[in-house]
């Protein structure tokens, strides 16, 4: 109660609905929480109804009535909402919210509580509940047990349901629910609908949503996954480099996205070439194909090949001496719950030693500041994104360590895997500050 | 083609099949690779076939009957595959289809290549391509841009394709394939087909997977996501406490999957009145009430609530003075690249002092062995899972460890959260050993 009051008195532009079953207390606690709506769930399969509420069908039809009037009494307006409705007797069900409706329901919702539906299905119980039902909304609630909550809440659009429950990145309890953000995208782009919504805000607003709730996003979940719009294989990326949309059936600005080729064991010549161009090194036909083999070789040890590995083979194959500017000399971090983390550190940069020492928030931060400290010029150098791997396994699992940074216009990503994770840390860290430093446009 | 044939030599019981683009140069690659098939790629959209190939529909046609021939004539079975299928003009794929069904090529796949399909357009395209080819074995191929892959792929399946390209855990380009897992699982339980897959491995081989690609799988992943078979609300934990079918369609044995009543912010009475049981506790109705809006309250902050999180509360609430058998004094860790990581710990165990130190992989391995080396008892405690939720931001962002640890047969999760990784780590090992040494059966 407290939690929806909180959100009805944001004053959002929206209708404020809370979830309720169907009891005269939760009913109550939803009329005091200042919400506009109630979602009032009500089991209608025989499994539900005998099993969790012990009751019987006659039992339910009465609660219906009863609690759909004292909701209305509450000035709420009630969405009538049938659980397991994918696996109820249909006649019930219709008789359901025929009951619920005469005593003044507003909206009714079938739900997939359990993901059974299939589209055939789900179209199929919705054109039949349009045509049996007089009430002018019909919602649809899906899970997505078998990965098709998307496609079958689009069924039931289809087939005249007119509101569909869905949530960002498909959160939801066990595989989730329907994602809003796979439903509106195809709703758009392969229904040709006008969709009132920011699309553009897509990404940013499930990357909040992963934040905020610590669920993260796999790589390749559509729309949103950091892979969404990154291009490996060769025959892939050659045909991006031809034409951006011979690869991509929406342009990633859509949605908020970055477009991304990535080198990996499938990297063609074409995506590579481009890639070193933007490291002022222009290899011959043969030594691309050197470069190329040695990513792919790279890549075929389940490894990310990031640009300090591309850059340090690409020196390799093409004979300059690695452009290492700075190096590790000695490093040595304490903490602990009594000590500030502190760390020193011992580089040579260019040849010549610098050296420095730095306190952080735990001993990954302490060492890293202590690597800024030590050369005046990382000042210009700018960590744009520190991302740990999780870590399963034990205390003495592999860490990997990936890092992004920034100076000026160029970027560079490195890696690190190690069992230590200062280490693992500072091993990115130096790396993408040696691609970063080392320039061949002017110097060979 | 050095890939492809340590796969063919590897004995499987397997057809194997290698995509190769449509020149002589691949044919042979795939011939000489030992592969049983080949997956011959031809574009067949007028945008690919101009802006990638930069050719003609006639010369399409003419390599389609040359390739064809020319990889029947190295003796592989040729699966000619039509790529960008979904966005070409029907009438030419078809004559594509024709054409090289003329020249020899034993199956015929359509590609969904950017994923536009929808469960009725890849059920009309397919009907149509049944409807109108002699060829015995038809694929679909889909991509999962719109989260529909699964959809599609069954679609294509009901309308006369009787081969389906499919991947662990969805991987591929971009947003990825269409999941093996969900596809299987669905023709199985939702279709009724017999598939002769040993789906109690399904779980088993994601994990396989995602462990060796480092490509993790979303804990709302259907079928094989860690939250598949996880219930948290109140509603949904009653009704699993009542009948294991209430709120699962499968039982999660069926794919090698773990049934978990979570607690958290929407945790019901019933489940948390059994969770504390297990720990000996048995509190009244009200105190069930107080501690529900507890763990409630921890949930609204938007942590997850750990066995340690509950007896804390439980403890609290029930006015037993915290039994915390283990208590931390002093922890000092050393690390860095010249010196071994070594940490020494200063602990109160049942108000005795104790003290260790060890050396470990890393910072964290030596913090925690240091723990158990001081604690004796601790040698009957097993460290069963430590994980780190993946670290997003700077190097001085909050990170989250959690843990599992066992005693015999009761198991204990706990949480750290800190911006230092090292006493995180200490937190969440020390809350999960004071769970498992607190015993409120034989002492309250």
């Amino acid at each position: 109660m407290e939690a929806v009051k909180l959100i009805a008195d944001a004053g959002l532009k929206a209708e404020i609905c809370s979830a309720a079953r169907g009891t005269k207390g939760d009913i109550d606690a939803v009329a005091k929480s200042g919400a506009d709506s109630i979602h009032l769930i009500i089991p209608v399969s025989d499994l539900h109804i005998e099993a969790k509420l012990r009751k019987t069908r006659e039992q339910v039809l009465q609660i219906t009535r009863d609690m759909v009037r004292y909701a209305k009494d509450c000035g709420l307006i009630v969405e009538l909402s049938a659980e397991d409705a994918s696996r109820a007797d249909v006649e019930f069900l219709k008789k359901v919210f025929a009951t619920g409706i005469e005593a003044g329901a507003d909206r009714v919702v079938a739900c997939d509580t359990v993901g059974v539906l299939t589209p055939e299905r789900s179209y199929e119980l919705f054109a039949e509940l349009r045509r049996s039902l007089t009430v002018p909304v019909i919602s649809v609630h899906c899970h997505n047990d078998f990965g098709m909550a998307v496609a079958n809440t689009i069924a039931a659009l289809r087939a005249g349901a007119n509101q569909f429950h869905a949530t960002i990145n498909g959160l939801g309890e066990r595989a989730g629910n329907a994602s809003l953000e796979e439903i509106v995208v195809s709703l758009k782009a392969l229904y040709k609908l006008n969709v009132d919504i920011k699309t553009e805000l897509l990404y940013s607003t499930s990357q909040l949503v992963s934040r905020l709730t610590g669920i993260y996003v796999q790589p390749n979940k559509a729309i949103v996954g950091e892979n969404a719009f990154t291009h490996e294989s060769g025959i892939h990326t050659q045909g991006m480099l031809a034409h951006p949309s011979t690869y991509e059936a929406i342009a990633p600005e859509l949605v908020g996205g970055t477009r991304r080729l990535a080198p990996g064991k499938h990297a063609g010549s074409a995506g590579l070439k481009a890639a070193l161009a933007a490291m002022g090194l222009t290899p011959t036909e043969e030594q691309l194909k050197e470069i190329q083999a040695r990513v792919k070789s790279v890549g075929d040890k389940g490894k990310m090949v990031t640009d300090a590995d591309l850059l340090a083979i690409a020196e390799n194959v093409l004979g300059l001496s690695a452009k290492k500017a700075i190096q590790l000399q000695e490093i040595t971090v304490v903490s602990g719950n009594t000590v500030t983390p502190t760390a020193s550190v011992r580089l040579k940069l260019n040849g010549k030693e610098v050296n420095g020492a730095a306190i952080g928030v735990g001993p990954v931060d302490a060492a890293i500041n202590a690597v800024k400290k030590a050369i005046a010029e990382v000042e210009q150098i700018h960590l744009e994104q520190y991302n740990v791997k999780a870590i399963t396994g034990g205390t003495d699992a592999m860490v990997e360590v990936v890092v992004r940074m920034r100076k000026g216009n160029r970027t560079a990503t490195a890696m690190g895997v190690r069992e230590d994770i200062v280490m693992a840390s500072i091993d990115a860290v130096l790396g993408a500050m040696n691609v970063l430093t080392t320039d061949y446009n002017n110097k060979s």
